[in-house]
This record gives structure tokens, C-alpha cells and sequence, in this order.
């Protein structure tokens, strides 16, 4: 089988452009379903051979049995997930590069939980409204995507009050951890059962990480409420004492997933989104089973992944060097849904 | 004609050491005209070949001669039009890379901002001191460089007593939209009519970058008071839903500058240094028209253009990139002024 | 006398993975002494030859004699510095890259303040507790590492008051500038006697970078206190008119060394730990006589080490290529103690 038989493909948003650069870079043909506002501009990009427009992204599956005919191999990411919905997802029938079982127990807020806690990881403390609340908390509607739907409140008063006006009727109550965010991203290659540390960011979230700028004599005039939609990444290191801690916690996901999930468990690319207190210990606030925003950083590289490549490789290069190694060793099947 | 009749030259700041590098990996000859004081650290680099010194930089215009005879290709960047003024800069008979009509647009902030306005691009609101004005408000001198001469009112009463104080008789008053900023640095080829995003960043900004550091119980004690003072650059990505945004945004500046400014319009390396809300809307602060100190991040190449050049390619390298095209088309009278 | 006769060696933490990469890369063999919980971690990469484990980083004097008998060039950084102790330090017989006679001049606060002030530095002011002190104030405790055991004080009150609960007896009181913070990374080379700016970044230190996304109102709630635990590092570029001020400051740096502390002075890489404030001012607080852990952000490269090197030079690989450059020249008694 040559890679030729095979088109790496995806939807033109959230890290469609690292993915298709890591595909061409390994030789393969790339594919591209996107809106046309974007079509434009992913045509600048030489690396992508064949543009699809639809209306809308939840129209995604009118385009499935073209994508299976051409034999596309689909690469999911965020918007890929959150466009196309849970149940959409699972029935399409288009190659799906991961584990499509994971998809239950990362949507399910519960279901993650107890997935991280028997990986013997931290969470920050869970409330329900009727509990007694450790303040302040951070209120996280259900599918909320980009950070978007998220409110801090400082006590009771101010919950109760902000919580009459949310929207959302799925939310949880979270306890807000004063600490800095830090996000890990990891490979675990089950070919080879080695699991990696691609690269590190923290989002760039508005109006959030604009506040800070704005004094305190001037916050009291304009009741600053703070958002957390994330715009943009920006690069971080960890301080490597605390390393092999967070390469621990990863392998142990990716170990209890098998436990739990079902024999291959999560593979590929994920993103543990910690808080780091004073204390040096990781509070994980969310999984995210799949390539994320904050690997755009590095599709030249990253320090992390310069360890194990001399060469440019982006978390989205290393998914297609993944399949073109599953494909010269017969082993597709295993990472394929 | 040939790469060695040209010297690629620039002034002794900003983004030299990137714009002469890049120069030389396109195989230029380089000169360097800066002052005494910093002479013996860029002496410590191989790439640059000559450098000339001068007292000032306002005694630029004395060594013109020598540049002219020399057929010197000068690259201006912001410091080089700080230093120089507008009407000096206008004046100067060597090569000059760029379109000197687009300084008048550049210059006077009143057709920047018919120029963005025209382009279908959100800017703050600006206020006259009389009008009615809507707060908080920033305050920015004409010709304030670097982030300097810029202040923050909260109310109308906080603006009356800091214009008293404020030397600049010459000055915008601009709603302060509280979001995050961020640069966007764009490349236009006239050669091949195609726009590139080659690198983002946010400035690193003394003392409002600190403020946040200070907890609100302390800075009720030392009435801070935020200045802009740029000081450095860190990096960034965009979210990817929103690039094509920021591509088109740069696309109409391109083509509503040709029917403004005349036919060749701006070219080569220019920036808008957005604020993103939380309603992930961009609004425009300003326009540079030129290379901008946030590309020195990415003299190694940057995320973005590593999807076009599978090579480290900073703006300063393109530039000279495109001026080798240029000559080996006979077409560099396309970019001189 | 060939690369092959020395093995490059260090301890398990801070810049270890940085250092036995670039190691590797130069063509030396390497050799990590690290805890057992670390041991898995760093054996997923193949650059480290060999890995000795003790059971705490006190144990290292135990495996001297091994490292002695393997030809080990031991390369030290910060957590070597602090989990050994001065002492132990100083009496090793394994073969150190750098100068001992540093450790000296940078333990002691008092002598550091001396050669930082005899090198033409600008440093905070320093009070004692008994003296007349100008608020803010930041106080720090003798030998603190990575940023535990400092506390900002607003007011004689605050200071008071903290100062009974604050554990160490030994400790420094530093005005409290308000500026950014930005670190220098340098190394230089007494074999060329070059001196180059190898790389830049900030600390990313918790909870003090989290304390700015929480708005005023909430601050109020919580009674903050910042801590300035270092966790990781994100990446700077100093506006370029700056450069040679921070080029001159190494210098100097360099050349008061060989005046007060013997004729090699201080060599190899060093950092300054600068503030920024409007004035476009540095304000040193520290020099730290050895690699940084904000060069792990440069593993593959920095913008800078791109302008001297057309290659993938970190501060680690900087270093082995140094030393080969000795062994190659027979100058390798130069560079150890």
C-alpha cells in the first residue's frame, strides 16, 4: 500500500494548516472541506491540494461519501468536534484518524472526571448549587468551546445573581484555582508505545488577559467582568524539575484509557490543561483528546519536540509521519475508526 | 545586473541586525549606518560588512552621498522615519525600498484613518476634547513612537486634570477598548500580487505590563499610573478561525491603498495592531507601514511562514528576497522610491 | 586528544535535557545523575548515554569517583548549585565547566552588589530593617531558588507584620521597581574572547502572573498575596536601540570579573536579571554565573543565536561546542576547575 492511496484531510479551521503542511511534508495528498470566506485564503497555501466548500460546517456530512470514495483519511480537531456535534461524529463513515470511544468519555464531564481521577490526577473541587461553595468558582456551561460561556464568581451573592442571567442550563461549578495556566501537549504513539511531549502553551484569552493592564483606580469605573474566549496561544516552558511529573500524568491517561475505554484506548495527540499553584503541583482543569490550538506555535518546531526530531516537527507532522508509519507497517487498522 | 552592484543598508536600530541577515542569506553586501555608542556591538556580527557612524541620527542626511555612490538599497523601518521626520525622509535621494506617497497617509493620522475606514476596517472611536466622550480613554501625542506619550483617563475629570500636565499640544483621544492586542505582520509582493502573514506578536509594554503584578491592596498605596513605554516583543498565534479574517483585512489595505495613494499603493512589510474583543471582533489601533520591531522574534522564521518557505524566513530576509526577484526580473523600480 | 576521551555529564533537572542534547549534537558522549522518579522520563531520550541514579541530589558526592574515573566534564547549573551546597561544590574533584572562584563573589549578596555596582550596573536600592525605607519593598531570603521565599511588603505596617511570620533569618530588602522583567542570556567565550547574547525570556512565576486576571473586584474577596515561584519561562525580544546597552552590560560584566576575582573571571554562559522601567532603564537584581532555565525555551535556537550561528544553537549545545573548540585547540584547562 502507498501513501498515495490515502489523502490526509480535515476542516478548514482550528489547526487545519499545521495538519496539511504535516501531511504534504510527508509526502502525502492533502485535502480541505471549508466555508468559502475561507476559501481564499486557504488557497494561498501550496501545500493544499483540493479545497471543498460547504455552507455551513454542520453540512460536513453531505460531503462524507465523496471524502470515502477519495479515500481521506480525516484528521478531527476541536472545531471539528464541536461543529459537527457528538452524535454526527460518531456516525460518520469516513476514516477517522483516532479512537472514536474516547469521544464519550471526554464529552461527558463526569465521565472525564472519574477517567482523570483514576489516573490519580488533581482536579479542582466540583459544587452543585444547592452544596456548600468554597469561593470564588468558575461557571463552565456544557459544550462551552473556545471559552466561550465561562463566568468567575467571588461568593454567593454574585453566583446567584450571574447565574439567573446565564444562559446555559448545563453548567458546573468549578473551584477557581488562583494559579498560572499551563497546557501540555502529547503524542502517544501506539506503534511504538512511546508517549512524547510535543510542546507547551497558555491561550490568549480575551478580555481576560487585558484586564491585568487596566489599574485598579480605574477598574472601580468600568465593572470589569472578565471573558475567557480564547483568541490566540502564546509559547511556554515548564521548569524541567516538574517535567517528568507531567510526562507521568500523561502516560498515566493514556494507561487507565485502556483500563477504561477499551483496549486501544486515547492515542495521537492530547492536551492536559493544568493550573500550577504556588505550590508547584498541577490542578488539571480539562482533557482534550485531540491536536489543539496551542500547537499552532510550533508548526516550525518546538524545544520540546527538537529532543526527539532534528528536524521541523509540528504536532500536526507528526500525526501524518504517525499514519505513514502504520501504513508501511501494515498497521493502519490500529489507528483508524 | 547583478546582486553585488546593490548594498542592502539600513540605520543602526529597530530591525537592522534582521533586515541586514536577511540581506546577506540572499547573498547582499551589507552597511550599516548607526552611532558610535553602538558600533562596537554590531560589530560583533559577520553579516553586516560596513558600518558608518554618525553623531546623531538626524545627521543621517550627511552621509547620503556616500550611500548614493555606494548604490545603496535603503530598507526604513520605524525608527529610521522617527529619527529622520517626514519631510527629511521625502527628501533623501538614495533608494528607498518602499512607496514614500504612503508616509502622507501614514503620517497624518486623520487620512490613516479614512485609508482604514475605506478599507471596510473597525477603529475605536475618536473624540474631540469638546464632544461628548464616552470612557475610559487613551491619549496619544502626534508622532508618539514607541509606545511614549500616551496616557489613560477614566472620567472626564481624570482627562481635564492629566491634558493640563501633558506636554503635546497635538494629540487624538481614543475610546480604550479593553481586549487584547495583537500585531499582525503582513508582507505584500507587487512581483507576484500576493499578500503573506508572516509573523504575529503583542508588545512588551513598561510599565503596564507590570501593573498586573502588583495585587490591587498595593496598588491602592502607590497610584499607579500605566505608561507604554515598548520595550520588547513576545509571540503569538491567532485563533485559526479568525486568519482568514485578519488575511482579508490585510488584502483591502493592499487594494483600497491603490485607488487612495495612487497605483502602487503600499507594499512590502506593513502592520495593523489590532485589539480583539471578547465578541472576537478586531479592531484597528493603528497601521505601520513598514517592517515592525515584532518580527525581531522570528529572525529564525516564525510559524506562519515556515507554511510558505520551507526555510527560516523572517521579514527582514524577505524583504531582501524580494528585491533579488526584483532585479533578476528587472522589475526593481517596482519597489524603489 | 579526541571528543570521544570526555563524556559530558550533568544532574537531572533545570537545563540538563538542553545541555546532554547539545552535547550529542557537538559529538560528545553524555552521562545524567538524576533521582529514580525522574529516571523513565529521561530515558525516553536517545541523546543520553548513561543514567546513574542516587536517591536525593545530596547523594551526588557519592558517584564523584565514578565521573572522576569516566573522564566526566561536569556541566553545572542551578539546581546542581542548589541541591549541593556551596561547600560540597566548591570540594569536588570531577572536572567543572567554569570558573569556582565565582560561587564566591555571586553567594554572597554583598560581594554580587559590589561587582554588579564596580561594573557600572544599576541595581534596586537595599535597606535594613532599622533604616528609613522606601515602599514598595520586595523581600528576599538568602540562597532562595527558584523565586520561594520572597514577599512584597506595601507599607512599614505590611513589612512589619510579615517579617515576624517570614521563616529565614537571612534576607535582603530591595525596593520593589515596578518595570517589566526581562532576562539576558549570555555567553562568552575566553577562547575568542566574544562575548554573545545568546537568548531572552521572563519567568513565568505563580501565583504572582495569574493575580492580573482577576479583576479588582474579586481581589478584594480573596486578600491575594503574590508568591514568585518560578514554574516555567516564555520567551522576549528586547527592542533593538536597547541591544548594545545590554551587549555593554555583559561586558563590563565580564571585565570586572578578571579585576576582582582572579585573572580567569567569569566565563560560559551568564544571565542578567533586569526590570525595565519607562525611563527605558535596566535595573539589575540578579546575575545568575551560569546557565538559566529560560534557555530551555531556545532548545532548537533563538532569534538571536540565529544571527551568530546559521544552525540550531541553544546555550546547551553553545557550551560543548565550546568545549570541543578547547579540546580541539588543546586550551581545555582554560575552561575547567
Amino acid at each position: 500500500m502507498q501513501l498515495n492511496n490515502y489523502i490526509i484531510g480535515t476542516l478548514g479551521s482550528h489547526t487545519a494548516l499545521q495538519i496539511l503542511k504535516g501531511a504534504k511534508d510527508e509526502g502525502f495528498r492533502t485535502l480541505l472541506v471549508t466555508l468559502p470566506r475561507h476559501k481564499a485564503f486557504y488557497q494561498t497555501f501550496p501545500f493544499i491540494d483540493e479545497i471543498i466548500t460547504i455552507p455551513n460546517f454542520s453540512n460536513f456530512p453531505e460531503v462524507e461519501q465523496e471524502l470515502v470514495k477519495k479515500n481521506v483519511i480525516l484528521i478531527p480537531h476541536g472545531s471539528y468536534v464541536a461543529y459537527l456535534g457528538f452524535e454526527k461524529n460518531k456516525n460518520m463513515k469516513v476514516s477517522y484518524y483516532g479512537n472514536k470511544d474516547v469521544l464519550d468519555w471526554e464529552e461527558n464531564r463526569a465521565k472525564q472526571r472519574q477517567w482523570l481521577l483514576a489516573s490519580g490526577i488533581t482536579m479542582p473541587r466540583q459544587f452543585e448549587l444547592n452544596e456548600e461553595i468554597t469561593y470564588p468558582v468558575i461557571v463552565k456551561s456544557h459544550g462551552a468551546a473556545g471559552g466561550g460561556g465561562y463566568f468567575l464568581a467571588k461568593d454567593k451573592v454574585d453566583l446567584e445573581k450571574k447565574i439567573k442571567t446565564f444562559g446555559p442550563k448545563r453548567y458546573v461549578i468549578q473551584e477557581y484555582k488562583i494559579g498560572v495556566p499551563l497546557y501540555v501537549h502529547y503524542f502517544y504513539s501506539p506503534l511504538t508505545d512511546k508517549l512524547e511531549i510535543m510542546s507547551m502553551d497558555r491561550r490568549y484569552e480575551t478580555n481576560v488577559d487585558a484586564i491585568g493592564r487596566v489599574p485598579h483606580s480605574m477598574q472601580e469605573n468600568i465593572e470589569l467582568e472578565p471573558s475567557f474566549v480564547v483568541v490566540g496561544n502564546s509559547e511556554l516552558v515548564l521548569r524541567e524539575g516538574m517535567l517528568s511529573t507531567a510526562y507521568d500524568m500523561g502516560r498515566r491517561v493514556v494507561e487507565t484509557s485502556k483500563k477504561l475505554i477499551g483496549k486501544r484506548g486515547i492515542f495521537g495527540p492530547f492536551c492536559l490543561e493544568t493550573i500550577i499553584t504556588p505550590d508547584m503541583k498541577f490542578s488539571i482543569i480539562e482533557i482534550s483528546c485531540r491536536i489543539v490550538a496551542g500547537t499552532n506555535l510550533f508548526i516550525n518546531g518546538s524545544a520540546y519536540s527538537w529532543l526527539y526530531y532534528n528536524e521541523h516537527m509540528s504536532t500536526g507532522r507528526r500525526i501524518a509521519r504517525e499514519i505513514k508509519n502504520a501504513i508501511n507497517e501494515n498497521k493502519l487498522d490500529l489507528l483508524l475508526d
